[in-house]
């Protein structure tokens, strides 16, 4: 960290400064300009507030040298996370693509379209049962009657299930269900809930804000990681940006960003990155071009009559094809994608 | 709402939509051109959802007509909504003015602010014993303690409390306390939180999240109005745009546009819409120019050792002098500045 | 400026970026911490550019000091620029407020608007002759043809007269006609167009780009300024954002970080702030409250049959009702509004 | 175009706005509900101005059905438009690489990079001769002097020549030199500018404004293509959002959203769309995935000393393994990487 002192800070200001940097357990390195003076923070520690010295008097600005997250950081643990996931190991060169419907809507559907996707390739199964919906009038989710039918899709299909937890007491009851927690991206700064996923210690996939930056991703991936609970997948989902064209930005720079800053797998959802199903595809590949460890897809036999996002669900036949071109992309950019012996 | 059909739809598409739109209760009103079919859904109801019918085949498009959102219009409920706080009305001529540090740091700070902000003319004290905080390793708040603490504050001023709560489960705690339930930013679309502080039946001010709409704010609004808890505060408190001068963008034109869309008051809140406390006063009067119906405000004796975001509050003197400016304009614009006589 | 180095830089790396720095002039003074080096430029000169040195090996990053703005900032120039304008002093004590349709459509529509907005009390006539339109098949202005028409009703009405500029090479023409050149929000980085009109020395109302920052709109402004034509008024007129209540979101936040950064005056546009007129009052009135050295308004008599922008833009009688209530907030924040005895 | 009219509109209202729309050469269908009235635009025409219809009496809103441009729509020419580049056929199945430096410094330097690319297999070569800068102290340019070393490169590799050109009256003589004329982003809007390249009837790269929608992407576009100028390249360089961990967001949906809308080819720029070497392969790929017909690429032999844009560039080195991956990458998603056989 650096404090840049103001031109017209006096001497008892600067020594204020470095007496409380001091107080915190690191070193100072000073600078003494024509103009002004600045100091370098030295030594290693807990991340300091920066606020807190950015008020003090004569300070003009603060600069962060490093990055607030640390157990989060490539720097920290240099290695790729590995997430075992249904015999494919997330992280590494394997690819992983998690698929299902966005609500569990009824036992027949979810079981249908766990068949499909598992056919056509998918390694894992999604599909919600408790729903976040702007509207209080809209479909809601079945609830725990969605779990159980995501466990039955499980036992007929023998893939993994991931689905969304949006209330940190429901995490218990989710974690009998599910294979994989999923926070959604309107809960990515709910702390209460991170903190109940950290300590569940459950397989996580976090979604980013649709307005988050990269960094507060990583930031709240270590609210989890704090507690120890090391398999966190981060997830793009796309960003809210001026353009109406698409429900959602895909950000396809946050996934080398992310690989660069992060040893934690990351998952991209062009489903809600684009939000039309025709652009689904496009995508997909792009972000399997840029170096994602996985995607995760709406699908639905029926978009129509979904209950939720049919408008940008593939149709089975649609997800097939595309895991077809995945799987000949795959080892251009040096993946692989497994054959996969589902134990049922 | 309309549906416009697309050029290549047939017959059959066209006689299915008609039956579905039928089916949920409502009439239509076909308008059939050279080009493309229009089919214009008429009635009374609860919203459809949209993407049901956009995803039916021949369907080119649904655009709405009405917003989505039914107890919060002014539609609905003409008059504005007033809710009591300490005498003064706010929704009404009286401008309310909520004052306050950040956290509660400690005893004795809270009742130091507490009674510097009552001198100057603040309504209700505001004060954050649950931080919701990008870091983990930041400073989380005091907890119970520090409601405890805003309890003590509030029998030495007479000054009802305003503090934020993030965990449902808590929210019952939090109202033993709290005259008014904070709902923050990145909270706004926690819909267990919603639905608690909903039932509750505890006033609340509902922060718009950093890059949510305004219909979103009042998507949210209606989630706590629909359990007939209509003592709903809105408040704008900037959003998230390319610009990094200020810490967001404090969205002025959503005062006016808010008033006119519901009837429910608003506040502004300059302090973190504009992040720097030198800009506060420019942007409170501006609020209040624009029609706000009160304003929250960062208050700190000592900002440079607040536990944080003292970069944005306002010392004790400067609250002051813009509590009296505040009071200068309220005639200006129709408002008044109440004489009040608080009950110790 | 400050170079922070990489944490496996070289002593080469650093005496490299250390002779590069002294070769531009600087001095330099060095902080070397256990982590790593940091380099603090020193001395005054040109703006050195980031790039090149953020370039070089063993740089980890670049952080400015002060801003890459000179004449604009308020360092340079402490005390406001005043540019008279019709017997004000825009950037004093005297608010300024301009008006008039967005075309000028024809002779007596441009004159009859004139005499509205002078009764109301409007400082100067706004109209466009030359349209910036984002379809090719909209009205695209009179040209000349219009400009003559905007003498015409200066010299009916006494009110000087400002006029976008969009191409280079017509500003010796428009300068004829016009008492201020604008520059549009579309043509706010086109160097070629503020080169010319900084050579003109003609006064400038430039408008902020729908998403350039504050300190961009400052470069632009340094264009002009850098041609020792210091007339240059700044003009906040909304930034494009996610939100689409409002055609752009009015940046209230930079009237008063512009009013601390630069001494050059800053006018508001409301109409384009919000793009509906039943919003311009509320936002015209926060402006002014924010600081605003005065308003430019789209005023037409028949905005249902305006060639463009109608939806924005105020009847007369809804103008001098703004005037007014303009008129007695005035004091409030310091500011008079002229008693104008206009010589025609 | 639907129009929906105010539930509190007049009988007379409606009528006034029917006759408009009738004298504007279009039929009307008349949807009168229970509630409001809707009245559907019919017959193919010139775009109507929805403002003009939306300012009306008793208009609540003005709805498009169909995009505000023609000539650049699929409908209008549902064929891929073909360019022809050095032997490529842009916007087929061939891939189209423009590679060089951000500016041309010297006359070594275009020809030693020139030589780079061509021989790495660029298709051909960019290189600016002016400069749009944020700063009026940075470098502008070589102007002219720089077209010419561009003519002496091409001359010595045969690759053909884009460059920027940013004032109207300079685009004679930059076609004199450049065999694709390129609009940079800040001039995408440049109206001027638009029409002067237009009736040039050179090839034309357009650059997507950093905060532009892709309709006005294709807008700009129609401007061009209004002057019977077809050869027109569109161009995604990243938007501006709230992120800052890269320079702008490259709109990975944008290539699919055009290759949909519209029949012209579409070209990426992940150097501007990233901002950082680093990321610019996995966004190339990621590009030529999703489905764009070609890359431009800043490629500089010694990015530590370039005059701009070094931190965007990539070695020779590295832009050849980029090349040869795309060339891998090529069939996977139906295109082919042509060999060339460049004429000296």
């Amino acid at each position: 960290m650096i404090v840049v002192m103001d031109a017209k800070a006096s001497a008892r200001d600067i020594s204020d400064v470095i007496a409380r940097i001091r107080a915190m357990g690191f070193d100072v390195h000073l600078s003494e300009g024509k103009e002004r003076t600045i100091i370098g923070v030295i030594g290693r520690g807990r991340p300091i507030d920066r606020e807190q010295i950015g008020l003090m008097s004569g300070v003009q600005n603060v600069m962060p040298v490093s990055h607030p997250y640390k157990i989060a950081s490539r720097e920290y643990h240099p290695d790729d996370t590995l997430i075992p996931l249904n015999g494919v190991q997330v992280g590494g060169t394997d690819l992983a693509i998690i698929a299902g419907p966005c609500s569990v809507e009824d036992r027949a559907q979810i079981i249908e379209i766990a068949h499909a996707v598992r056919e056509a390739g998918a390694t894992a199964l999604r599909g919600g049962a408790f729903k976040p919906r702007s509207s209080p009038y809209s479909f809601q989710g079945l609830g725990e009657e969605g779990l159980k039918y995501l466990a039955d899709a499980r036992a007929e299909t023998g893939l993994p299930v991931i689905t969304e937890v949006m209330d940190p007491q429901a995490v218990p009851l989710v974690c009998q269900y599910a294979d994989v927690l999923q926070i959604g991206a309107r809960n990515m700064q709910n702390y209460t809930l991170l903190h109940a996923v950290g300590e569940s210690q459950h397989p996580v996939l976090l979604k980013r804000g649709m307005s988050s930056t990269i960094e507060e991703l990583l930031m709240s991936a270590e609210y989890i990681l704090s507690h120890g609970n090391m398999r966190v997948m981060l997830c793009e989902r796309g960003i809210r940006t001026f353009e109406t064209a698409t429900r959602n930005t895909f950000d396809i720079n946050a996934i080398p960003v992310l690989k660069q800053a992060s040893h934690l797998p990351v998952i991209a959802d062009p489903s809600h990155g684009t939000g039309k199903w025709e652009y689904v595809e496009s995508v997909s590949l792009a972000a399997i071009a840029a170096g994602a460890d996985g995607l995760i897809l709406e699908v639905h036999h029926d978009p129509e009559n979904a209950q939720s996002d049919g408008r940008q669900s593939l149709k089975p036949e649609k997800f097939a094809a595309l895991v077809e071109k995945t799987r000949q992309l795959a080892p251009i950019v040096g993946r692989q994608f497994p054959v996969r012996e589902t134990v049922r």
